[in-house]
């Protein structure tokens, strides 16, 4: 039986938004900060990063729930990841997903402390996600240092200081791997790793896993820059061929359009290989993977 | 014997900086990021929130050493708040300590950017500070709990979302606590409490330290409030007189100024009577409520 990959995210993302609402519902009434922070979280986003959270737990044989505290505190951190890139002083960009961004929403200071806020609520829900027994309390603190440290000054953050660098010189293969490993493949290795450990994974399992993310981390990279080439706008959701306009480095500047492609399938072989050995349970992460190659159809 | 508190001040503030120097000497020179957050955690601060924290640990009979790790983590949340705050948007301060802000040193984008890492970093480093054991793991949780609460979008950034608010309209007097208590109380509550449930305290103790730490932190913010209408600016380190000329609500504005020094002083009184039972080992936080009163002559 043919697994169905749509109905797969729908139903994930449902239960995601349903856990994320839940978290500022009680505050947005009396509140211009929680307004603004729900006003970007809800804003109708994939949860590519809580959906891989979830699924890593389960191909360890975890229960999904387990993990659905660090699935809500990955998608605070990429909200205000994207609040402050957003920002005048940043990529200065006014429409995210078709609405008005956060700073034009609101203004500028309440977006600097939605996003400041945004990020410190990740790490209170991960540091009240275990119970009171202790039991899984290293679990939890493995998962806060995984998520830190991807997030951080070198990772995350690096990432888009060396992004905005990087539009005044262009940039080799090398750097511009080190680039994309830094601004979206940290967080989504984090991702798939803190589901892992909160599923209960060996340190084989875990080791695996994290290989099989950063694979699928470049290659949606991959994909996205080959789209900005030859995607259609109203599949893409936003404006197509931005990157040749502003000389940006990308895969396809440097490889060529066709061994971009090939890159990208590349990677996601080696991302089904690491999966190798989890059997059934790594359904959803498989076609995850394949589907990152689809999309460019 | 008298209590050196001028002694204890500078020779934990020099333990607490040379923690700090250690956490990211190596990133400095390979990353603008780095750099930036070095500028700014290394102006000169009086380190007040870690030293509460350590002597916190300190009172309920833990080594300092223990709590460092949440020592240094309080001042990366702390300076990360202060280059938010100065950014443009926000309170637009182009000095600090005598210094250029971040955003004049280096450029707001970057700004931005240190602010997030150096608050990022504060978690990572708590969640490294537990040793592999796990024995610790629960308490570090406890911390990171109680300081990404204190931090967070009901504690310290709700409280600068207040203060920017007020400044259209007076506040009350119930407001005006409500503001302070979010937005210096809760980060030094944290702090002490911290150090408390690092040492080991147990839950009278920690119950006790808590009330302690919400005294000073009011009665801080009362005499900051007094020294701005009545200090000597060298003294200071700061202009003097500015509340006034901005039409700010303070305490000497709404109780008068002989009522808010009255205020203060049952303030310290009380954060006294909180430390009864802990004999000598509570001799530091005595000494530093003292003189939280005794600077404003």
């Amino acid at each position: 039986m043919r697994f169905d990959l749509k109905g797969y995210l729908a139903e994930r993302r449902e239960h995601v938004n349903a856990a994320l609402m839940k978290i500022l519902d009680d505050e947005v009434p009396r509140s211009r900060i929680a307004r603004a922070m729900a006003y970007s979280l809800m804003a109708g986003g994939k949860r590519l990063r809580p959906i891989l959270c979830l699924a890593a737990a389960g191909a360890v044989g975890g229960t999904p729930d387990i993990a659905m505290p660090a699935a809500c505190a990955l998608e605070l951190v990429h909200t205000y990841s994207l609040i402050h890139d957003d920002l005048p002083a940043l990529d200065d960009d006014a429409l995210r997903r078709g609405r008005p961004t956060c700073h034009v929403a609101f203004d500028e200071a309440t977006a600097v402390l939605a996003g400041d806020a945004l990020l410190t609520l990740a790490f209170e829900i991960l540091a009240s996600g275990s119970g009171t027994a202790g039991d899984t309390a290293r679990q939890w603190l493995d998962v806060i240092r995984e998520i830190s440290t991807a997030a951080g000054y070198r990772g995350m953050i690096e990432g888009q200081m060396r992004d905005i660098e990087a539009e005044k010189k262009a940039l080799d293969l090398a750097a511009l791997e080190q680039v994309h490993a830094r601004k979206t493949g940290a967080l989504i290795e984090a991702a798939v790793v803190s589901g892992a450990i909160l599923g209960g994974g060996g340190r084989g399992q875990i080791a695996a896993l994290r290989a099989y993310a950063r694979k699928i981390g470049l290659a949606f990279q991959v994909t996205d820059d080959i789209l900005n080439v030859e995607g259609d706008p109203r599949v893409m959701g936003k404006a197509v061929g931005t990157d040749a306009d502003r000389n940006k480095s990308t895969y396809p500047a440097l490889l060529g359009l066709e061994a971009s492609g090939a890159f990208a399938e590349t990677l996601i072989e080696d991302a089904l290989t690491a999966l190798e050995g989890f059997g059934e349970r790594s359904v959803p992460l498989e076609a995850i993977a394949a589907y990152i190659l689809r999309r460019r159809r």
